[in-house]
């Protein structure tokens, strides 16, 4: 969008932290700075850390693109919908308040729609990309014709918010019951191992670490939980015939018996015409978030300052 | 596409037979034809038979546009996947078939995505529509961004290929199992009636007609079926947040008991940024289908005579 080429600012909020990189114009990370989230300090703490996080980066850049977590709509810049991770979150004008912070013109939107952002670049120009994350919450991202899909409100991407027979009869986050995020999230594994064992389990990795040493009820709830995934991920790809299926996320990088159980239970999903589909990892590694962020200055709307705070 | 202003032929391909309208440039139905498919015949006789459909109006009509049973790949103009309905149509030439046939140009796409691209039209330049055909199968179509989803080899819309709570165990037309279609079908929705009651059933009229009579297993099938595809369509509106959900084909018009059972599933599901959503009507009645056939010619790429027809 901008002529200019000088160096950019990724920024990822999450609920614990804030990582910042300065991008240099080939897509190498120049710098990096990481602060806590003051998450419970209520959304203008929220905003003074993201400025603070770039103005410890900004030498020259020239804008921030800011990937978050909650509900956002990049054309307004507003966060729409959040869950409590981030106290009050809902309803904050992220562009507008951190272009006000930076004076540089800021591009915005959720963590896991600007994390596919790449992915998309990489598929080149009519593509459709399914891209899900499956962490504490499952999240996703649709790509189509080559555009990442927003939606009433920025809320497409809620992959994880379809109804699963494996999740049958669980109450979701959302207020529903029945949603894959209710079995197949990090919280949603291990609680279906309490349900077989009635013991209670610390977090996900601990489960893991049991279904390695042998222990059959973990392996089933990891297997339940990464077939849940797969079987809604092969059902979207029937629906939508997308170029490329990406999986990312904490919870598939609990080793090889979740990734298996999801690929064949997306494989049993897929019409005939689709069966050359896999699911693939995503392609940057860690820094995947403060790219994707960065990467949203050249393709999403940019909210400018009231004031530059450059000399132009 | 074209600069040219003449009526244009639409021709809608089904299973039992084809009907064709020359269709004015306002939209209005100038005249009609309809035959019989001569399904059984092999592809050469259908293209023969849509050619002969074609000539009975083409009075002036400077191009074709076909909506046919299948999967269709628009830019290729090849029936890419088909059931048995039509016997060997899979792998026909279909556009430069009919091109052959009219020498006029032919744009083609499957009939559930041509009967929604008027829908489409009517909500202007960005929109995402989610447009469901509940009929011998469960099709669809979606558009996102303005523009019709193809995928890959024009697969995408199988919406009754996502996996359903209520099919789980059901064989599908697939190969797979657990599938929407399965139970939300014409024919899902009867077999469930005959399993519930252990008697057999002709049609679904004749389900619908014992649940309007008080037969509670009757009442039973047609609200799980359409619980099913409000589920699945509730699901699917979270992941791509439409502007607008359109439920169209045979089934819907069995009754209220049906549509309101939808409906309730369907608000069930949604995330509360998209509470405002309720699946709607089709637009068009029963010309929908030529309608939409007609107005690829605008839309869909078009696959010309090797030599014109008429003089240009």
């Amino acid at each position: 969008m901008s002529a200019a080429s000088g160096p950019v600012i990724g920024l990822d909020l999450g609920g614990t932290k804030i990582d910042a990189a300065l991008v240099g114009p080939d897509g190498s990370v120049l710098e990096r700075h990481t602060r806590p989230t003051p998450a419970n300090d209520g959304p203008v703490a929220v905003l003074d850390a993201l400025g603070e996080a770039a103005r410890s980066l900004d030498h020259d850049a020239r804008a921030v693109g800011v990937a978050a977590a909650g509900v956002v709509d990049p054309r307004t810049g507003m966060v729409t919908a959040s869950t409590d991770t981030i106290r009050g979150w809902a309803g904050t004008a992220l562009g507008a308040g951190l272009a006000e912070r930076t004076g540089l013109p800021v591009a915005c939107d959720n963590d896991v729609r600007a994390t596919a952002g790449p992915e998309l670049a990489a598929l080149g120009d009519d593509a459709t990309l399914l891209f899900v994350a499956v962490g504490t919450g499952v999240g996703g991202a649709v790509a189509a014709g080559g555009r990442m899909l927003h939606g009433v409100a920025g809320v497409a991407g809620h992959l994880g918010h379809l109804p699963s027979p494996e999740a049958a009869g669980l109450p979701c986050t959302c207020g529903a019951s029945g949603h894959l995020e209710a079995v197949a999230s990090g919280p949603g594994i291990t609680a279906l191992y309490e349900r077989l064992t009635g013991r209670s389990v610390d977090r996900l990795q601990t489960v893991a670490e049991r279904a390695a040493a042998g222990d059959d009820d973990a392996v089933r709830a990891i297997t339940i939980g990464a077939t849940a995934t797969g079987r809604a991920l092969g059902g979207l790809a029937n629906a939508l015939g997308p170029d490329r299926v990406v999986v990312a996320g904490g919870v598939p990088r609990i080793g090889p018996l979740y990734r298996d159980a999801l690929d064949r239970a997306f494989a049993s999903e897929l019409l005939p015409l689709l069966r050359h589909l896999r699911p693939r990892p995503p392609r940057n590694g860690t820094d995947a978030a403060v790219l994707g962020a960065a990467a949203l200055t050249a393709t999403a709307p940019l909210h400018h300052p009231r004031h530059q705070k450059q000399n132009l």
